[in-house]
């Protein structure tokens, strides 16, 4: 037999596991009818010996497998769009997954994958577990994270925004304009992004000498719904904000609705800004003051990264980074002067 | 040889078409790197004899084509799911094309059909030309047609809304709060879906014994801008209008923005009334009165119905139509008393 760090063929991992060359073939290729535990048993052999192809690999599918942690919003039209460009110009098909909100795909999403064989996976929004990144690995699926929500191990290649010098750039907008009671709706702290935004505030007010309120500080999800419910929060203080970073445009529609439920007038009475600058904020009333992410052209990058992969070669970098820019529309307006 | 009524192989067809297997190959299964002339030629020869595999048809790629007529606004979104949930059920991926606001699909993207083979394709508010409809046809891929723009010829299978019944139903509500001046902008002449729907809005006027004035009907073309623009036209004419019947959201929208940039305020000054429903209704300031189309009911009939096609099994009816559903929101109020 052979020794730990020779790859094994298909029949010799067959006779290590004690089951069918056809059962090893359907695990290496994510078929399903094999039961958890054998499928199990052969993947740790794959994991500790490797895995050799026996006949030249099969052609992979003219297809890129972009999964979204949730089809909801503008955002992924946004990003199907940047995709597709590239896509067609190398005549490849974009082929979509929905994980509706886990931030984690499943195992029949994985199992999908190693079937369709496609050029290469773009995950937005969500991260794989280390045992999927060694599966799709192991085959030569090449994968690039799109707006990670984890820190991404070094190895693996992505695209982002710098999130921090929007944060900075939106908090200082405020600042300039003259606000002080500045709240914040940050994301989930399982994103990455969201900290990095919720840093560049919290460092934008620091050197503007203005002290961090922590009740200041509200926690949405990205979704409009936790946006409105933290505004009408914070705008319950007894001592309210004047002035909010919404931290992403939906958050940002979420305060329009809750000012409005409470009659105050956007930014007469509030200043609000965004972040991603999706075609929602340009058609919202009054028009939102934003800091625009170029998702479109992200994830253009993240599938040229791909393509650049799937050809066998090296990337200049793994992590590539857009920048973000202040777009100013009407939403924002200096503080109003207290009533005497 | 064989008459003309007997479908040919490859190898007839290269004979009488005077090229070689390879050449006719390549046509029969999309490749490129084949003269225009030449697979006109090839084509032609198909159409009129008809052509026989020679071996068991190579199985489908586990693929559902799905082609937008544009990728923008929630429209497509709210599409995916609805196929994706289907798609999920029978382990298929959905691939996305984007026409980029064509409504005929071109050679390019029919090729690359050819070449992955997918189980069928769903066309979204878009029509392929008689010829790609044959083309399809004759590699027995089946194609469903979702919110056709078109008068879907009476065999291909399509899916749609009760466009009319909403114009109907928009038009009564705004009748009977009371308005008179109801104005309505009409999506494309092309689209069957606007044209229902402004025939529904000509008939509830009718049998409310209001005229139909020709000045108030407005012509956009679905997107946010073009509503916008008509909506400025029709709130400066001398009477103006109480109400609008936006036809879809996105106009809707744009009826929002016009209002707004005149000072009139909704529903205050001014009814508008959309269609379709999608997230940004829900989410506008005031929420938006609309006709709900169950978009994602109607993706995901039409999958369930490329399904029955791709199984060879027959469809009880080839047209299917979901109702719609009037929704009140905050958009819509009875008009103002005329000022004194």
């Amino acid at each position: 037999m052979p020794t730990e760090s020779s790859p094994l063929t298909i029949a010799q991992l067959a006779e290590l596991a004690g089951v069918s060359t056809a059962t090893v073939s359907k695990v290496v290729n994510g078929r399903s009818a094999v039961s958890s535990e054998t499928r199990a048993a052969v993947e740790e052999l794959i994991r500790r010996h490797g895995y050799r192809r026996q006949r030249r690999r099969s052609t992979p599918a003219a297809l890129v497998d972009l999964v979204f942690h949730a089809l909801e919003g503008d955002y992924p039209v946004e990003i199907t769009k940047g995709v597709a460009e590239v896509a067609r110009e190398h005549d490849l098909m974009v082929g979509i997954s929905d994980l509706r909100r886990d931030h984690t795909a499943g195992g029949a999403w994985l199992e999908g994958v190693l079937r369709r064989r496609p050029i290469g996976v773009i995950a937005v929004f969500s991260g794989l577990t280390e045992t999927q990144h060694e599966q799709l690995a192991r085959r030569e699926i090449p994968l690039v994270l799109l707006d990670p929500a984890d820190d991404p191990a070094r190895h693996i290649p992505s695209v982002g925004a710098g999130n921090w010098t929007g944060g900075l750039t939106a908090t200082r907008h405020l600042l300039e304009l003259g606000h002080r009671r500045i709240a914040i709706i940050a994301g989930p702290d399982s994103a990455l992004s969201s900290r990095a935004r919720l840093d560049g505030y919290r460092t934008a007010l620091d050197m503007a000498g203005v002290p961090v309120d922590p009740a200041l500080i509200g926690r949405g999800d990205f979704f409009i719904e936790g946006g409105m419910a933290e505004a009408h929060h914070l705008l319950r203080l007894p001592d309210r904000p004047t002035a909010f970073f919404a931290t992403n445009d939906g958050q940002a529609i979420g305060v329009y609705h809750a000012a409005h439920q409470l009659g105050l007038r956007i930014p007469d009475d509030l200043s609000v800004i965004g972040f991603d600058d999706m075609p929602s904020a340009r058609w919202a009333i009054p028009p939102l003051t934003t800091i625009r992410q170029p998702l479109t052209k992200m994830a253009a990058a993240a599938a040229s990264m791909l393509l650049t992969l799937a050809h066998g070669e090296q990337l200049p970098q793994s992590r590539v980074e857009l920048a973000t820019e202040l777009v100013v529309r009407e939403s924002t307006a200096p503080p109003a002067l207290p009533s005497a």
